[in-house]
């Protein structure tokens, strides 16, 4: 067992029983949508780098723990949200609140833990807390609308997908380790470096996921290859792709996505490719890259036992199986 | 021209201009959607009541529009989630932001008008205020929740009413009326009479909504009446007339309306009947009794000329007739 998995295992229970508590704060028909989405597990990586990075900074204090579960409050508001949205199934292997609730219900259970929340942050009495979280569920929204248009009219711009994946997930796992740092009284600097660093593990947490979702192995992933080209989403791996093509080719594979017209053996063809070609690896490093960035925003915190398991926590998002 | 119609139409400006301000913040994408509800109209009553408190407790300072539309903003977006989940097709005369806009984009410009809200709110520096108005949304989600729970299994509960229009409705007026107290620097005291005024302006508010329901001139209204029967919503009018019936006959309306088997001859008797029996006006009485609260709270204001217009606002509200 390495030293951060020995904390996660650590931490967990206390983080679920903080969840616990927190939710009996909701009306109890939206406190059912929440327990569903919230104990059927998922990594906590949001409420374990909150500790972290606080715990680093020289705050000790228990109050750590509701700040750290507010993060995935709002995590898990947005995961119910965009369940709706793409009309899931499953997710983390349980069958989706919308389709146990009903859609009335999970959109505004949504909208409560959100507030929620909020109202966790509000209660610390630290303005610029706020002002992290409410930014930060800001640009979760937008990102997730703007990968929504880029559905719509696919286009392989690297930009725009970058922007859609800091929106999406980097925004909250940079407010994750915002909040934290801020928590523990850290000067400015210190609190833009984690902040930098939050924003760099997050954009290369989105980057392998992204590989992953061309090259995993899919018995581990739980899910078939090339979800991602199914749903119509342009990620790094098939910009890469598309670069490789004829202009006239890209355009035949673009107008398809945007019609929904890829066969199953084409959507095949194109995840063999990306394999083939090894463009998942490519992804992979500049993931790699961020991940150098991370590192080195790491380099001005003190050099404490918190310190390792953070530095450790970028070798995971590294190496990430599924 | 009163002078409560003045202030509205000297203000009104002042806090459209603010709205698009802040708007501006947004990503395009869901600016358009935010645009489309904002600038659509509304008596923008909440605005209104926060800057009416705030400069009737010695507040007069221009940083008041940020605060008095970002109640606006949170208003708005439970407005386009509500249309979303009532599946209805106008709102403030105009096509509703779904149909639109789509259903991915109206859910998503939702949350990030929520998020907006609170991120004017945090620029204030004042945990309380941020505390009051993630509580509003948390009570409002939480009405809305209790609302569609009711249709779904109607009773004749007038607790259960009371507690659904106080989350649905009064609790935002409330927070209204609270922040503008709290940015005023007002004293405990003062802010929770504040509190109280807004909540009880509130409830008289939804109070005598729900009797226009059924009592309306419908050609001022702009729809047909009895649109709660039709939706299956338990308000106080019907209530009442539920009251007058035998037992067997309450059961099976509330059977027929669980199950969407009222027909239009049984609803037109229906609001007949409540307009016959003066049931309306039953409900505008009891609307009465929170305004005679409301005013008891002004009680404890400062005699400014702010304060003539709360007075005059809540007479607005107790003889609304659309």
């Amino acid at each position: 067992m390495t030293k951060l998995s020995d904390f996660f295992s650590r931490e967990l229970p206390r983080v679920n029983v903080t969840i616990e508590q927190e939710l009996a704060h909701l009306n109890p028909l939206v406190k059912e949508v929440g327990r569903h989405i919230l104990l059927s597990g998922g990594k906590r990586l949001r409420p374990m780098l909150t500790i972290l990075t606080a715990r680093c900074l020289g705050h000790h204090g228990e109050d750590i723990y509701p700040l750290a579960c507010s993060l995935e409050f709002l995590h898990s508001a947005t995961l119910i949200h965009d369940d709706i949205l793409d009309n899931a199934d499953t997710r983390r292997g349980r069958k989706a609140c919308h389709l146990i609730f009903g859609l009335h219900r999970t959109v505004l259970a949504g909208d409560a833990l959100l507030a929620l929340a909020n109202l966790i942050v509000a209660r610390y009495d630290i303005p610029a807390m706020n002002y992290c979280v409410a930014q930060a569920i800001m640009r979760t929204a937008t990102g997730e609308v703007e990968e929504i248009a880029q559905i719509r009219s696919p286009r392989p711009d690297r930009a725009a997908y970058l922007e859609i994946i800091r929106g999406k997930t980097a925004d909250l796992i940079r407010a994750a380790c915002s909040c934290g740092a801020i928590l523990a009284g850290a000067d400015e600097d210190l609190i833009e470096h984690a902040d930098s660093f939050g924003l760099n593990v997050g954009m290369a947490f989105q980057l392998v996921d992204d590989a992953l979702d061309y090259a995993a192995d899919h018995e581990l992933l739980g899910k078939p290859l090339g979800g991602d080209l199914r749903e119509g989403k342009i990620t790094l791996p098939l910009i890469l792709y598309l670069q490789t093509l004829q202009e006239y080719q890209q355009r035949t594979l673009l107008h398809k996505m945007a019609h929904d017209e890829l066969s199953e053996s084409e959507m095949k063809r194109i995840v063999d490719s990306i394999q083939e070609m090894g463009l998942d690896k490519k992804v992979r490093e500049e993931a790699g890259e961020y991940l150098q960035l991370a590192r080195q925003s790491l380099k001005h915190f003190p050099g404490t036992p918190q310190k390792s398991l953070l530095l450790e926590i970028i070798e995971v998002v590294r190496s990430r199986k599924f």
